[in-house]
């Protein structure tokens, strides 16, 4: 998406060789206008699929899942929290997801209610690095019952395995801008 | 606002005397719709002072201020993070915030590039009831030499002392639904 490759080339800021920082536009300070042409973008790569709602996990994907879900035509958008915990009641998916970038390992879930058996699930999350908010997501719904009718995420850091992981799982995955690597601290983004 | 008012009434759970649950269609499965009008009641409300940028706090805050981004015409959306530590740079404005739900105290920040001096700023949340989150965001302004120029809450626990604490302070809040009080496990809504 041109609008999201030329603000990732503007404001994105590249640390050591693997830190892509994107928190002018879009997971800190938020570019509304920019967040608007996201959810168009996935609607029209995903909309034909007819998706029932779109699942992220909080923060930082509820932006996207929203705009996307508005562009979508009005869907809902349940969003997975996060928790450092494990659920000990029954009335939740969980699944274990670990976090590269804080060294921790979170537990998200979502309540059994919001996640309906038999649904068709358009995933939407900012980031995609290493797949693992992605795959948590994905075993989520399965545990559901839930299909899961595609992938969206805003930058890829095409450079880590994330992407492939879930190609290979037989995903229909779509990403926005993806980063190829950091030289000398500026973004190397595919056209 | 009717068609929240109507949310709340149908759908949202009293537990106790004090926990009003609304997780249906606000703040973990989200009614896009809804979400949309919302935003639309906030700028009908705050758009005439010209907000510059929407803040709010992760993460149910963020689908409301993005909605209310979008209808005051594509201004931004910062939200504050939360942490359990301090901070210890010092790049980022930080107070603390007491939550009453999980019993623990956080902290919120917000890098200072994302929140000028000298900008108008509109608070936007999901829930108010002690006030703790909106206060923490208005000692953040302060910090920053930004003016609040209101404070958008989507439901009020009317019966808990937040919305007189922040119009004592002098702020302009408005609440779009107002829950006076819990009775056998239903809601009693303001009309």
């Amino acid at each position: 998406m041109k609008e999201l490759v030329e603000a990732v080339r503007a404001h994105g800021i590249g640390i050591g060789t693997d830190i892509v920082k994107v928190d002018m536009f879009l997971n800190h300070r938020m570019d509304t206008e920019l967040y608007v042409k996201i959810g168009q973008a996935f609607a029209a790569e995903f909309a034909q699929k007819k998706p029932d709602l779109v699942l992220t996990v909080e923060a930082s994907g509820i932006a996207g899942a929203l705009t996307t879900a508005i562009a979508c035509g009005n869907i809902p958008v349940v969003f997975a929290k996060k928790s450092r915990t494990r659920n000990v009641t029954g009335d939740v998916y969980e699944s274990r997801v670990f976090s590269f970038t804080h060294g921790v390992e979170n537990h998200i879930r979502v309540a059994k209610q919001y996640l309906p058996e038999g649904s068709k699930v358009l995933i939407v999350d900012d980031f995609l690095a290493n797949g693992e908010a992605a795959e948590g997501l994905c075993e989520l719904c399965r545990q559901a019952g839930a299909e899961v009718i595609g992938i969206g995420v805003c930058v890829e850091k095409s450079f880590q395995p994330g992407h492939q992981k879930l190609v290979d799982a037989g995903y229909h995955v779509h990403a926005l801008a993806k980063v190829l690597g950091i030289e000398d601290g500026k973004l190397i983004v595919e056209d």
